[in-house]
């Protein structure tokens, strides 16, 4: 080896070494990686297992309980999925709520835990009716405990009350199909209508029928496409399915491009007679095709948790700086959250969606008596996969349910509920004082929501709970999806817009239910109203001159008739939920309901199917809580909405006295649609949505937030200081590149008098 | 050299070499850094300069407009920012915007561009009345045009009508001082009272008196401490000082423990015999102080913006996906954005905010008549430096504004706008299909956000207008900072709830009115409602049969006095500006405005100050544009109340048609304030806001997002594909640590009948 040699390798070992050192510089100033794991320490409160009270069933528990029923030889229960109507079918398993005072005792005086209970509806095609049962307790020797009764006032419910199931959709396909043999010359004529290639997809109205017992359902057609249901054709069927026995079942009546036609051998005979007016088949474009028509090349502002999560969420329990709840989802009711706690006082004991309805509009048979009560078909039940960076931002963390409605097994729905922080984009509080003792103090409105989608047909209704770092709780829902939509008929424009090439968007309502089912300090608790009038006084240092001045008016209210705020009328402007107890000014303590609402008006209560949904006569209403009275609509509101088994209005028909006692607020928010152009292909959430915010006042002696940690403060000179402005220091906390440096100027220039 | 030692070389130089592999290919590994500068190339439009026919004076326009005027010898201006009332004062200078036909003619028609008018407002001392004057053009040969008599109907303004200046605060303040060391004992006693060590500061109600020229003011005394505003310590005083002559100023009256008082001998002599009930001083903490009351320590979910941001501010416009818009902020009105487009068409010329107005309930004299009108003070002067992370999101685009008002030097704001894009924190719209052909579309809710947030006194305003990518813009108002309050006197708590040791927060409403000029495909537009009203029909397959259904009503308004929409009345649900042409499916292109208000009642209409807000009996009025009725307030309705110069109201007495004309809406919204004790130490944002959303409505043929570029849309099969799909690439556009992957499940176990 020869001396170059030798220095060539002591020359390479050298440089080796000084770009080691050059790249592990390099790294070692090399930003941490943002993590969205480990939480912050900020949690203030630890999570508990009471919330488990609350926790809808686990996979475990279905399965027991469904194995349990299908056990019991007496109710043959059929273990199909496609169950015909003739059979048993175990329709659903759900979390039987615990009864109120049971669960206070557990969560606040360490009661023994209520045992849990699944609440379990049976479909008995076999014998004719419906039936409510009770199995439990979960961890013990499972019981059937018939409820029916109690619950609802009647032995059993009648057959016609139920629910279609996914057996009878199969039945009800197949009459279909075999109807569509049948009239396979005009359908694809005037549809394109091949069987297996390309078919009808159907829609129903509802309710099925103009009184009690009636099944007779208009089926509408639309195209085999994505989105169907902006693709009405303009063909119709009314099917009677009253029967158990599907051999019964029966073409009532159709409806061909507006006309009428009692029976398929009529239509038959007329199409090929010439009488009827046809439709022509035309293909066209698929415009509710939901694919993006530019190749998608945007990526809108993420939000990231540069200190990691704030929250926790530990089984049915979220825990986020001073807040703690559990939460939920009914298959049936959706989301609902318990046991709302801040700063370790409870405010909320339940807060939960209770029902969703439409009304429509329209000349067709299949829209124009539709009024849609999606409780009945189960709203928790569409609670879907959500799509991360699109139904909630990517960093949230998801949680899977699971749930038994209408099938014969378990089923997981991965990543269904959504939590995360949120940066709501504008100031909680902030001032700025430029006369006097010059200073800025604020914070961001960083919020915890949790939320479902559930994505009901046509419909997705958007549902949030958030809490806010001012003690404030919001129930908000938001509409997306698609419209419904019906043929373009001679007369349907009074019943809406044209959104597409022979298609109306039908004008129709949106109406929501909440229970909020506050307990201000406790479960006694009064209503209270405040408003504004102007009233005339004398100026006190000039008594012959007059003014009219705002004064505050407060009023107590007594009875549950007088606390039904119905729609269309005054209503005052505060509505509070109150404690006797006061704050440190000698005000009664309270939390007040602020409803944010578009609603059109309620169907007049003299139409026969109003019982089923008379808690949406009322923007708010406030009656005495009662275990019997814990939903404002039930299961069978939607199928025999004639004589609803559960009807709101009788909650407050007995007038109880609400004053020092356990209150539930039913808050009724919703929108007018007129459809319009833009609702093709989907309805946007911008303006479509309503709720509740749920705001301390007088409940604490000073605003909360002023002890959040997120807290900015910057006096004259301490512009740079970090000590109370963390925002001085997102460099130093950057786990991304290098933001620009703060600064801040606010104070030159301005006028000072001190 | 040994061989152990050449080896040992050679492993050494290996070794290097390794690490320095491994350190590469680490680095290499590094993700980019985050940018927040370089536009994306999503920007679909170009910048023009046409927008700076609406941009605010420069600082080199402001001075060449304030040395002309000194230099008019005439005019004997005077150059101290601390002018006397009885000299002549340049109170202000601002855009003289140009008039509509002109800047369209500009716009559109590649016209001259009009030539640029400074607005100046001249307070005459030395003659006793007020001027208004335009100044230009500002690009050549400066010439003064007297324009007092065109634009209010009068050859000069009342002297009284003026603005409170800087240079009168100083001698009000004089004046108090004076008093003060009269009053030193009882001051002192009281109030803790010391000369320069501990103050007492001054808050004004208005109007200053109760009939026109009146310049009486009562001026309540305050605690020493920042947010002064809520530290009444119970004493007033009215001043009088309507003469320009500060030697002829007067107190009035005093007020001290609710008991009232002529003169300040009167004062002395009864607190030294011991009549008046006393109150003592008594040190207390400062609840009003916005520092927080832990150390900070938290970090919220910050917002970045992956691929650079995709928008872009040049000189005053911004250019944002489709949209494009010219911004300002005046002095007087504050934020506005002129020529508003999507997608190249204009939607709006105008809209901006018009005026601020709050009317106050009290005992006591400082707040018992307060009605304030901030654009007599000025809302856009007061738009202060925003903070990063708390008033904006960090990454936000800041915007310098100049002004020249109350001053003698032209004044900067460094950051006092800001644009940004935000995630709104919940889908635009989405769908998930589970019947038939399953797929997902949605896409996030990203929209751009334009701010200023103006700190009037005690109140700080957030003014957004917000710009989604459906097409609609949303203007937006919030209120926080310090309520104001007056002293426990006695029977004050008919005003309001106490919040803090004899602090009364006083009742009072929040009225915002915003100017919308919606130009919907050119100037000549039609004024349309909608709603729904059940009617009732017989069913068509069954006559017999009746149902009430809802029915789509329409109606185009054709005079101003009909399209005046007063509060408390029942209003049709959807208001639109309309265009004659239609869009594809024969409805009229229109844009519908929806209220969010939460106001209490407008003050009636028979005191005699409410003609100076007349504006604000109306939720909504259409008017016929013209260039003088510009704004719907003015600089002289808060001191001349009861004879405004501008009354809104005889905009719509002239009753004109508004068929086939250019129409302007004018929106108020607002909420009624009854304080409480979490207004201690700010009111929170929370439910405090209001605003209108400007809708497509049948504008498009279609939602316009479909063609947006963060459109995502998934089908079975397509999981984890990124073509349709941006999200499941996220890791890949990362510039910070690897966020857990894309995984979809959403069509596993769903039931498929397709």
């Amino acid at each position: 080896m020869n001396s170059l040699l030798k220095y060539l390798l002591i020359l390479l070992g050298l440089i080796s070494v000084i770009i080691n050192i050059v790249l592990i510089c390099l790294n070692s100033n090399r930003l941490p990686k943002c993590t969205s794991q480990q939480p912050q320490g900020s949690l203030k409160v630890t999570h508990t297992d009471k919330s488990l009270v609350f926790a809808d069933l686990t996979a475990k528990e279905y399965k027991s309980v469904r194995d349990y029923m299908w056990a019991q030889k007496d109710l043959k229960i059929s273990h199909s999925l496609t169950a015909k109507p003739s059979e048993n079918f175990l329709f659903l398993i759900d979390l039987a709520l615990p009864r109120k005072a049971d669960a206070l005792r557990y969560l606040d005086h360490d009661a023994q835990k209520p045992p849990r209970y699944a609440s379990v509806v049976v479909f008995y095609g076999e014998r004719g009716y419906l039936k409510e049962y009770e199995v439990g307790p979960l961890s013990g020797q499972l019981q059937l405990i018939d409820v029916t009764q109690k619950k609802y006032n009647t032995p059993e419910l009648p057959f016609t009350a139920r629910t279609v199931t996914v057996g009878e959709y199969a039945q009800l396909f197949n009459l279909i199909y075999q109807t569509f043999q049948k009239l396979e010359k005009p359908l694809s004529e005037s549809f394109g209508y091949r069987k297996g290639v390309r078919e009808l997809l159907p829609f129903e109205g509802m309710p099925r029928g103009i009184k009690s017992g009636d099944r007779k359902t208009w089926i509408s057609f639309f195209r085999d496409f994505s989105g169907m249901y902006i693709h009405p054709v303009g063909f119709e069927m009314l099917v009677n399915h009253e029967s158990s026995d599907t051999a019964n079942w029966t073409i009532d009546r159709l409806l061909y491009n507006g006309q009428y036609l009692n029976s398929i051998d009529e239509f038959m005979t007329k199409y090929n007679s010439g009488i009827l007016k046809r439709i022509v088949h035309k293909e066209i474009p698929n415009h509710a095709s939901l694919k993006p028509k530019n190749k998608p090349s945007g990526l809108g502002p993420q939000q990231y948790y540069l200190q990691g999560k704030r929250y926790s969420v530990k089984n049915n329990q979220v825990i986020y700086l001073d807040w703690s709840f559990a939460f939920g989802l009914s298959s049936l009711t959706g989301m609902r959250v318990f046991d709302v706690k801040f700063k370790g006082e409870r405010i909320a004991y339940e807060l939960s969606v209770q029902e969703a309805m439409s009304v429509y509009g329209s000349v067709t048979p299949g829209m124009i008596l539709t009024k849609f009560l999606d409780s009945s078909i189960g709203i928790g039940r569409f609670a879907h996969e959500l799509v991360r960076g699109v139904d909630c931002p990517y960093a949230a963390t998801y949680v899977d349910t699971y749930r038994y409605i209408d099938t014969n097994v378990t089923q997981r729905f991965r990543n269904s509920i959504c939590v995360f922080e949120h940066d709501i984009g504008r100031p909680l509080r902030r001032h700025f004082s430029d006369f006097f003792h010059n200073g800025y103090g604020g914070m961001a409105n960083s919020a915890l929501v949790i939320r479902s989608i559930t994505a009901i047909g046509n419909y997705d209704y958007i549902w949030d709970f958030i809490f806010y770092q001012s003690g404030s709780v919001e129930a908000r829902v938001h509409a997306t999806g698609y419209i419904s939509s019906s043929f373009k008929d001679e007369g349907n424009l009074h019943y809406g817009h044209q959104v597409a090439e022979n298609v109306l968007g039908n004008i129709h309502t949106h109406f929501i239910n909440f229970k909020v089912d506050l307990d201000i300090l406790g479960v006694k608790n009064v209503f209270q109203t405040k408003d504004m009038v102007y009233k005339e006084v004398p100026l006190p240092w000039m008594p012959f001159e007059k003014a009219k001045i705002p004064h505050l008016v407060e009023q107590q209210i007594k009875t549950e008739k007088e606390a039904a705020m119905l729609h269309g009328t005054k209503t005052p402007r505060y509505l509070h939920i109150a404690s006797n107890r006061t704050n440190r000014w000698g005000h009664h303590r309270s939390y007040r309901l602020q409803v944010v609402s578009f609603a059109g008006d309620h169907l007049p209560e003299s139409e026969s199917t109003e019982k089923s949904m008379s808690w949406a006569r009322y923007k708010v209403a406030i009656t005495k809580h009662k275990d019997e009275e814990q939903t404002s609509s039930s299961l069978y509101s939607q199928n025999y909405m004639w004589s609803p088994f559960v009807d709101f209005s009788k909650y407050i028909e007995d007038n109880e006295t609400i004053v020092n006692e356990d209150l539930v607020a039913w808050v009724t928010a919703g929108f007018l649609h007129i459809p319009h152009a833009e609702d093709i292909p989907n309805t946007v959430t911008i303006g479509n949505g309503g709720g509740v915010i749920l705001r301390p006042h007088n409940y604490f002696d000073e605003d909360p937030s002023i002890h959040s940690p997120d807290g900015v403060y910057i006096v004259p000179g301490s512009e740079s200081n970090c000590e109370y402005n963390r925002m001085a220091c997102l460099e130093k906390d950057q786990c991304t590149s290098t933001p620009e440096p703060f600064t801040y100027h606010g104070f030159e220039g301005v006028m000072k008098f001190d």
